[in-house]
């Protein structure tokens, strides 16, 4: 009964062990961007709404899209930065060959001014729950 | 009956108008920013573990402090971006009164090399539910 129990507990010991491994796997395989982009004031509009689509719909349309936050700079707002989250770098490869990325890209060509891609690695996020 | 119905229909039609307004006021009121701190390389490790502190300590007691992501430049892992979303700009002032956010800055006074604080608008954000 002694072994048995220690045996049990053996298991749930190595489960823990291969599931926190997988966890933190998971975790250093996302995909993580901030896109700083510059946008031709005269056109703001215009390229905030095709960002806006493109985002709602990537996330819609591709589980490896996670999460994207743009912002823009409140005494510059044609300065926008856009936190990007993929579940790994194939889930963004296969996001920027899809017609809706595509479409994007083509559309706002003629508005961004400059645009910086800077790879980062997420020291840490917190939310409220529900958030 | 007829006359009732339309009555009925017009109040959902109000009570809709209302709450959409409402939930778009809440939006607007939300502080959002970015922080581009960069840290003394010798104490980056240090100044990582009393940010990640920081931020889960606010998120967990104070429910104005809404979302925090903190990402470090994969090439430069001192140049740190912070995107911080409060509640409202009261939530903030509160949040940077309270102990444990003191206890941060004394912390990193001597890691921290620059600060530059960018009050930005939300353009907008998408995510997979559950994150």
């Amino acid at each position: 009964m002694k072994t048995g129990r220690f045996l049990q507990l053996l298991v749930y010991f190595c489960i823990s062990i291969f599931s926190a491994n997988g966890a933190h796997a998971q975790m250093d395989n996302r995909m993580i961007r901030l896109a700083k982009i510059e946008v031709d004031p005269a056109q703001l509009e215009a390229y905030n709404a095709a960002l806006l689509e493109q985002m709602q719909t990537a996330v819609r349309r591709e589980p490896g899209v996670l999460t994207y936050y743009a912002v823009a700079d409140k005494k510059n707002p044609n300065l926008i930065t856009i936190l990007e989250i993929y579940a790994d770098s194939s889930a963004y490869l296969k996001h920027i060959s899809t017609d809706h990325f595509k479409k994007y890209k083509s559309t706002v060509a003629g508005m961004v001014k400059k645009l910086e891609l800077i790879d980062v690695n997420l020291i840490g996020s917190a939310k409220q729950p529900g958030l």
